[in-house]
């Protein structure tokens, strides 16, 4: 089946050399096929979203940071990504830079697995007021400001409640996001086919209090119940979005666009986790060996 | 709606005597009402199963293990089962003792919460021969004997390759079991309504081999790669059901029949998770607090 | 052996209620016996370690956050300190409010158990210059800011280069802090009689990044390594004392002087463990269990 | 200083060949510069004890496993140890094959580091009678056996009790021994010089049930509860060494005996640890970064 890619948009920080050299090369490569292409700017994320409608596939070039950025600002037009890195492999960012001529010209021969992931879409709530929504690919976070001090951090899935985590904050991480933020904070791997959210404690004052895996209908509320007179940070994908205060509601639920994104024929994410995460690196010596 | 349960299976061990009180009491209650009962001898699985067949529903009375074999006895027997718990609250055992007149009477009016719960089936293969299958609700765990040695434990899923896990072995738990065995080695809480499985290393070698969570469509095979000459012990639900040698391959998968669970009215699992976990119960003061 | 006391320094918030009645009472027990008070106020560090040098010992009414500022505030003057807890029992505010008569009785009279609880001191370095040390009983914390952006974190002990840690930063912990925020981030607990401090990563990027032991005679530098703008937020006992900018050193060692506890006879340190901890009171049933 | 070695012993397990040729080597390095060797056979303990006693120093040729029982077997003789690795860098073995005739030349020259490491000795009391000690370099780990169940496991701190940890078992690690098997099981990595033993609960039944440091003058005591009529395996440095039944006691402190391990010139602990434990290699991009 040919996918008939007729025009590509190509994401990337071109302002840096190390990005505008590669983006195009890849340009000349398509052009060199007879498919055009626009340059997308990440600073531009409404202008972004409204060019990216024009195009049939959009190809991050950077790091798996890049690609997180794409992602969110082209959600609503519905174009597929791939991901390309300029260093080391990424968990999104899966095609290598020496790889994508080959790889270009058989994902536009139709040769590539298509993958769907989950966006969360977050809100604020305060004094009956509600933000427009954020996205994010990866991972909410909400966590304390700088200062040493714990707080509490309330929780209701569905409207019930769940719990008041104590400690630096909570993390709400998609299936992709897993192995993302939330792996550092003890959160498990979850295999990109589950349907499945997770939230995980930052540094929990109750040791019991563990990551928990919520099914994607869910709608995740968070409170917090400060201490002090302290707000709390929110950020998606790493990024910034806002402060929560005393009395303020954040929702989380997944959000009806998805992320569709192509993968070269052969892709397979239980390699990609054991390159990434080095298993079957490891310098330590078995125990109890005799060498 | 009216359940019409006219025959009630009571599954407990009654050769204990503060187990045989409460079976008693609980089929006088029965009686009072004109609903038959039959005692399920846990010791005769085989016998037990037949007789499920001929029972509406199962009262298991004991704790959570009294209620995991009695699911696996009578799974094929499609019947709704109800736990009671003699002593301290169980995950699955959510009725205590003094709640049981009552909560008898709301179940057989129709007052109560449905669930359905996967169970596992596992079954060995070596040298072209596969055994029957046995079954678990909570977790399959394969492990290092006595021995000091760690072993090296290679994985597939569907197939696909996975990683080679060196420490004390893997457990592979439900939903169900996320909160029993599978937590104590680093697992998450997998809330029952997600459709997963989890993979859980027990004390890895190689420090980011990290709980896998997996669809529940997912075959999960194991084999040993001994260093030494050591087997491994396979264990359903914490019963030992044999021996996992060099060039066997134990197969795990989602059992076609479920566990019908149910529970009373107001049946709240995350209330269930700060109770068990003692969430909130905390004895440790807040750091950086002035009191 | 009498211990002669004869003025003692009531440290307490005695701007809330809850505290000024406890703290009345107690000079009024002390008064009783002919043992004078001085009041010593939270607010006024500088006069209080004045004040504080001519007390004989100084009993801290609150929580642990009460005698961790008290400790750190009259360091100089080495007084011993009892900690009374107004709510539950801290591991340093061991007495409770009900024992307060008995037990002051029993200290007065040389029934006690004398502890020596090191303390760190930190300094800044930046462009040459060094700041004056800051105090911690518990730990100081290096933390980025409310930005989701990880940092590097390099460390060096004594001199010699240990590692760089990505993630949200770092603790140093002494022994009586290993319970505190150490114990979130994944620490082990350090008796109080072991000479050692622990450096604890914080949500760290590398999973194989773990808590470190080290001899109390260890100076620690920390530098980070920005991947952005950002500053880290340094905190001591919880309580903000400065930004490490890029560029500027902290440096933390064991101070000279130590804190003196003193503990009702009796005193149990494992005891303290299993009440803080919750050892022993686990809801969750045994697995593989029958009941 | 000429440290004067006139004889060394080889210790390998020459039976395998690969170890074979390079103990060989080393033996002729040796001759030619006038120093004698003595092969101490791996299989004969006693033996190899009274041979040691003759030695001036023992080069241990293999893996840690090697060096471990070669300095368990001449632990009373009181002779430096070297290690020599043969595949990959080990804790204990930080001599690669390469570097063995300049390092060798420098030692004999006395250009080394030396270091001092304590050892563990264990004893089994059962019926007033209490069994010879064991010693372990590394680690005392205390196990359930193969079957799923968990058991109960209490301990004593110099005759106070500590806790009953409910769980897989127990491990008692040295400094040297906490980047072992303490490490996979959560415990904290402990520099050789710090003062300490720790405590490390396997899979805890209890999640704040955690490793506990403790100073190297502890004597501790376990015993096992059993639910069932199971008994715990006993293992030093990984090698069964006996069962811990319902009534026994198993007793562990340091032995007067210590290791003397010699390391090249440059010896950097935390070069090791960065080594071992691929920090600094992850492959894991940065969260939140643009590339």
């Amino acid at each position: 089946m040919n996918p008939n890619f007729q025009t590509v948009g190509l994401w990337g920080d071109t302002s840096r050399d190390e990005v505008a050299g590669p983006v195009e090369a890849i340009a000349q490569h398509l052009d060199s096929h007879g498919i055009g292409t626009v340059s997308l700017a990440p600073s531009g994320d409404g202008t972004s979203t409204a060019e990216a409608a024009d195009v049939d596939l959009i190809i991050a070039i950077g790091g798996d940071g890049t690609l997180l950025r794409a992602a969110r600002s082209v959600a609503t037009a519905d174009v597929p990504l791939i991901g390309v890195n300029l260093g080391r492999l990424g968990f999104l960012t899966d095609v290598s830079r020496d790889q994508v001529p080959e790889i270009i010209d058989a994902v536009l021969a139709g040769d590539f697995i298509e993958e769907e992931r989950v966006m969360l879409e977050t809100r604020f709530s305060s004094g009956g007021k509600t933000t427009d929504r954020m996205l994010a690919l990866n991972d909410v976070a909400v966590k304390v400001g700088g200062s040493g001090h714990m707080q509490d951090f309330a929780t209701w899935v569905d409207g019930v409640y769940v719990n008041t985590h104590g400690g630096d904050g909570l993390i709400v991480a998609t299936a992709t996001g897993s192995t993302a933020y939330a792996l550092s904070c003890g959160g498990p791997i979850i295999h990109p086919n589950v349907a499945a959210l997770v939230i995980v404690p930052i540094c929990p004052h109750t040791l019991s209090d563990r990551p928990l895996v919520l099914p994607t209908e869910s709608t995740i509320e968070i409170r917090i119940q400060p201490r002090f007179d302290d707000t709390a940070h929110v950020s998606c994908d790493g990024e910034d979005t806002g402060e929560l205060g005393d009395g303020d509601t954040l929702s989380i639920r997944v959000a009806r666009e998805t992320v569709r994104l192509l993968h070269p024929h052969g892709y397979d994410y239980f390699e990609l986790l054991r390159s990434k995460l080095s298993w079957g690196h490891t310098e330590r010596a078995p125990r109890g060996s005799e060498c």
